[in-house]
């Protein structure tokens, strides 16, 4: 059985994506699709919308066959650790093809540019360095570094956010010595940041969530631009759990996190680099609401994603100790659903995986683990109180999602 | 102008409290009372029902005459710590005579207790450790222990919560040589952990919290228990911030804080013994209120006041190093209200005053005051949203209170 990868947040799964699966499968000639996807809090510094397990059931039931977590050690990174992560689960569950959108849509161009780069390493490094005193934050300094190499024109467009993601992907590929094939698609018709609807049926995820949380019910319908499996599970959670997460839903326990920590306390925290962590209890005693906090806190030396991904870590208390370990390798396979064509796989391909197969936390006695379970518990708190105990408990015992074949 | 000193919480200021400051002035002749007071987190582990800003103003308008803060390292204590910080900020403010409530009355026998416990040390210690090692907790030791010395029924009875503290009081005079003169005032018709109602107009706060506590929207009339302008500052409590503070207001917090702490982490946490960090996680997990949080975390070996200590202590953070300097004597006198005479009071003493005078926080740099900055914040998020964050600020801005004499 031949696998392809993909490496997704599915927040949530909407009609670009299902276009996504199918023409991966097309272009590989797959038999199954192997889905990386982000965990309860995503790589924008954002909880998800719906929980990793209704995601995972979106994915399932539009053509995805096996859905691992990304930890959240990689999950809530910068590109370079975020693909590494996901590159690496990718190979170790043995897939053939990793297949992802790009606005470039032509796989040479990122070999050629990963290739013209590393020509070019010194004198494009200098000029981030350079770029970054003056203030101007990280992706804002590669970008401009990379459009002042000479003839860098004709390479990929790298102020595009899904040619940087998959300029990653391909050079964790080879970092790595990962035997899989990249193959690119041409996104259609929705940019990535794209906040407003500008098909009839494609759609981002930002503009769909955009769209939900524009109005006070949440109860925008968002039909068009989601298979109606998805429409159905938003429906589902909504009516569940009484929630769609933002932010907003943790601000007090993140202003409350600030004001009992000492400046040197946060500068534990992954990210929290030097100066920013009076600038935060600064604005934690001052806002009033998230997006207040970040108004207050933002700089043109870092972007708001940055701050945001620091945030989530100041949340869930991410260490930089506990985060050393997650930029390399992933060091297990956490399964979160299966189709039944996954689960065929699996037990072909069992023996074959490089990584332990996680599919009962319970019994995964690893420490590296560990992060992931303190993230879900979490996201969990933002949901009603009298629903809060049985959610919290569930990460150790909520089994992979299974969806058989007839079902979908 | 001589001074007589009293150590209090005022959770909230009744009958039997303004029966303790004429008592107290009379009993020394003194021409003013200054307060030791709680902050904002009292000595049984609890948030105050109000502010320490109304009670200071509830002290002001019934007989006090000055109110000092007791720092939180010494307000969340047990006795021992308590009474050391108490009687040094009350030797430092020039207080001639100490003045406390006792079950016993008679000062005589506080000595005799004190100087028969010192022949007898070697063996009362043994007694205490014996008896922990078969798993009762230090307060129910200490008692037993004392109980099993020979001839101990003709000394104060240790198993009486206000001779305990009387106790600790004197020791502390004796041990920090202060120039103080203790006297005791026999408590008048309500015991400290006095739940129910015993007399027509003397009740304990306990149970003064306990009836407001009993309906659902805190308009209990507690009137006849407590004086008028109690009632009215209660009142005008509730009605401007929402709430009265109790546990459960900060449980989703002390929750959150626990699910994002490793069990290392934890053990920083001042009062967190060998054994509870991990007892304290699966509590968290279980519980969906403090009290249910509270049932599953007690065991014989910690009194429930012990364990509710420890809790406010996770709640802010408070570690082992911070908490450490706080076990000796006080280091700052933060100044929270003044009446008429205690205004004159300070001008003539202000010079003699043995601690630097606090009155405005932003003007006193130390970094010993930052615990009670933390407590009072931490206290401040139980209020709804749209208030805090004025509330968060407040604690560097709030100028002492000043009660005129015409307006008491």
């Amino acid at each position: 059985m031949k696998a392809v990868g993909v490496i997704v947040e599915y927040n949530p799964f909407h009609n670009g994506h299902a276009f996504h699966l199918r023409a991966s499968k097309e272009a590989s000639k797959a038999d199954i699709v192997i889905a990386a996807m982000s965990g309860n809090f995503l790589q924008r510094g954002e909880p998800a919308l719906v929980s990793k397990w209704y995601r995972t059931r979106m994915a399932l039931m539009n053509g995805a066959d096996l859905v691992f977590e990304l930890p959240y050690g990689f999950a809530v990174q910068h590109a370079q650790n975020f693909a590494n992560g996901a590159v690496s689960m990718l190979t170790a569950a043995g897939c053939d093809f990793l297949c992802f959108g790009s606005e470039s849509g032509e796989i040479d161009s990122f070999f050629k540019t990963i290739h013209f780069l590393q020509t070019q390493q010194k004198t494009y490094n200098d000029n981030i360095k350079r770029l970054i005193d003056t203030g101007v934050s990280y992706p804002k300094a590669a970008s401009l570094a990379f459009h002042q190499l000479p003839s860098s024109g004709q390479f990929l467009d790298l102020a595009k956010p899904n040619n940087i993601l998959g300029f990653h992907y391909i050079k964790a590929i080879l970092d790595q010595n990962s035997s899989i094939t990249p193959l690119t698609i041409t996104r259609k018709n929705a940019n990535y940041h794209d906040e407003h609807f500008a098909s009839e049926t494609i759609a981002s995820a930002t503009s769909i969530r955009k769209a939900i949380f524009s109005s006070e019910n949440h109860d925008v319908d968002v039909g068009q631009y989601v298979p109606a499996q998805t429409k159905q599970l938003l429906n589902e959670y909504f009516h569940h759990y009484g929630l769609f997460h933002r932010w907003e839903n943790y601000w007090r326990f993140l202003q409350y996190r600030l004001l009992q920590s000492t400046a040197e306390e946060l500068r534990e925290i992954y990210e929290v680099e030097e100066g920013l962590e009076n600038r935060l209890i600064a604005a934690a005693l001052e806002a009033s609401s998230f997006l207040e906090f970040m108004e207050k806190l933002k700089t043109k030396r870092y972007t708001w994603t940055r701050l945001q991904r620091m945030c989530v870590h100041i949340l869930t208390n991410a260490t930089k100790t506990e985060m050393a370990r997650f930029s390399d390798k992933a060091s297990y396979l956490r399964l979160l659903g299966m189709s039944t064509a996954g689960k065929e796989y699996l037990n072909r391909q069992k023996k074959l995986l490089a990584l332990p197969l996680v599919s009962k936390l319970s019994a995964y006695k690893q420490e590296d683990i560990l992060l992931d379970v303190k993230a879900a518990r979490i996201y969990n708190m933002a949901i009603p109180f009298a629903q809060t105990k049985n959610m919290l408990q569930q990460e150790y015992s909520h089994p992979p999602i299974y969806i058989a074949e007839k079902d979908r």
